[in-house]
């Protein structure tokens, strides 16, 4: 959070112009159309989660940039109507691409964690980036992956670690990666609605259809995480990320 | 903890003479067989779960008489005496009857609960405890109850406070309860055991054989507990406590 110390992007996955025009962006936000910028980064968000991760970074350096030498921020407008764009159209996006779907979630997350108005989170975003996590802990997100449930203890435990022995579950996997970045600043915006999506996360241990067990992990780490007071305590972090030992 | 205040014990469901004996042990533990006093009253406890959660108060009260009156403690080393018998024959204790083995816990917890050296618990209770509470985490312990899935939400949420609607979950039942009561002090007098069983409970959601809704209810509030540095937060006592609302 806060102005970024290096001007350094992760913008290989662009083609060359694109790479070009985002630099321009950055050093001179005059000299390029900023809507299309703004569409740009966006279009590319949905399709790479590793950039949607670390996005809102030069997001927020770009419109510093424009403020700072036009005092305007034509970025940044065209950046929220693009987001709240995808966002009315979570539903179909969800149901055209499960992955593209995810990525908008990180994307917003992520420019929830950087955009910031005074210092403080912009409040526009609390209730759609909310919605999203929302929708994230619905039984049919939570619970659509196949139930493995691996040969009793040694299987999964600590298996957090290791993403590549676990079969995949996009959404719950995108829901705590999140909280986990800024669950805590979103419980100080709204807290009953934390309450909320607790409740709804909570209710997933009961869903009939089950859930995986590595979901029951992810689950289970985050409600500890926030009832610990958003923190990993010294135990939980040894039972959730270490390596198995026996 | 600390001296009751008025001399109520729940004595009723003793028969005519053992109530005058209880009673006279408190008022003057030089008249009777005090060996026989605690004979009596871990038998009873080991019958009466009801009275076992507090019998632990009474027995503070006939140690301090005994000690203010003769400066001595027969009471106290007869109660530790069978304590220590049932402790080791524990197993058996289970295997004949599963509500003498739970009233067994609920007494040795409650005893740990109230007497006290120095004003410390006592050191020598310390293992035996945990002993209890890792047996009550087994996964035959936290599995054994038939698998019964509500129909969804609205049916186990909430149900924490209505235990009639629920599937019997004695020995979990009792883990959480125990938990609830002296997990604090326990993790206080050895944080790595405290550690241990709850690598144990965290385990039980990942049990091939699975968990009723109620178990797994009843873990994860108490996952939620001590992650909360062993309190309730408002938000868990509402979706724990509170009736079903929708």
């Amino acid at each position: 959070m806060g102005e970024p110390s290096r001007e350094e992007y992760k913008i290989q996955s662009f083609d060359a112009e694109t790479q070009q025009l985002l630099k321009t962006a950055l050093k001179d936000p005059g000299a390029v159309d900023l809507e299309k910028v703004a569409n740009v980064i966006v279009d590319h968000s949905l399709q790479d989660c590793v950039f949607s991760k670390e996005a809102g970074r030069m997001c927020y350096a770009i419109i510093q940039a424009e403020s700072k030498q036009a005092g305007q921020s034509v970025f940044r407008r065209g950046l929220l109507n693009r987001l709240q764009q995808e966002y009315q159209a979570r539903e179909q996006l969800r149901a055209r691409s499960l992955q593209g779907w995810v990525c908008y979630v990180t994307f917003i997350c992520n420019i929830f964690d950087y955009l910031r108005v005074n210092n403080m989170p912009m409040m526009a975003l609390v209730n759609p980036v909310y919605d999203c996590l929302f929708r994230l802990a619905q039984p049919d997100s939570l619970s659509k992956e196949e139930e493995v449930r691996g040969p009793g203890k040694g299987r999964w435990v600590g298996s957090l670690t290791q993403p590549s022995a676990s079969p995949p579950s996009m959404e719950v996997d995108c829901l705590v990666l999140q909280l986990h970045r800024v669950g805590e600043q979103l419980e100080k915006m709204n807290g009953q609605r934390m309450d909320e999506l607790f409740v709804l996360i909570r209710d997933g241990f009961l869903l009939p259809t089950g859930l995986s067990s590595l979901a029951q992990l992810l689950l289970l780490e985050i409600i500890e995480f926030r009832a610990a007071g958003w923190k990993t305590t010294p135990a939980a972090h040894k039972y959730y990320y270490s390596e198995v030992s026996d």
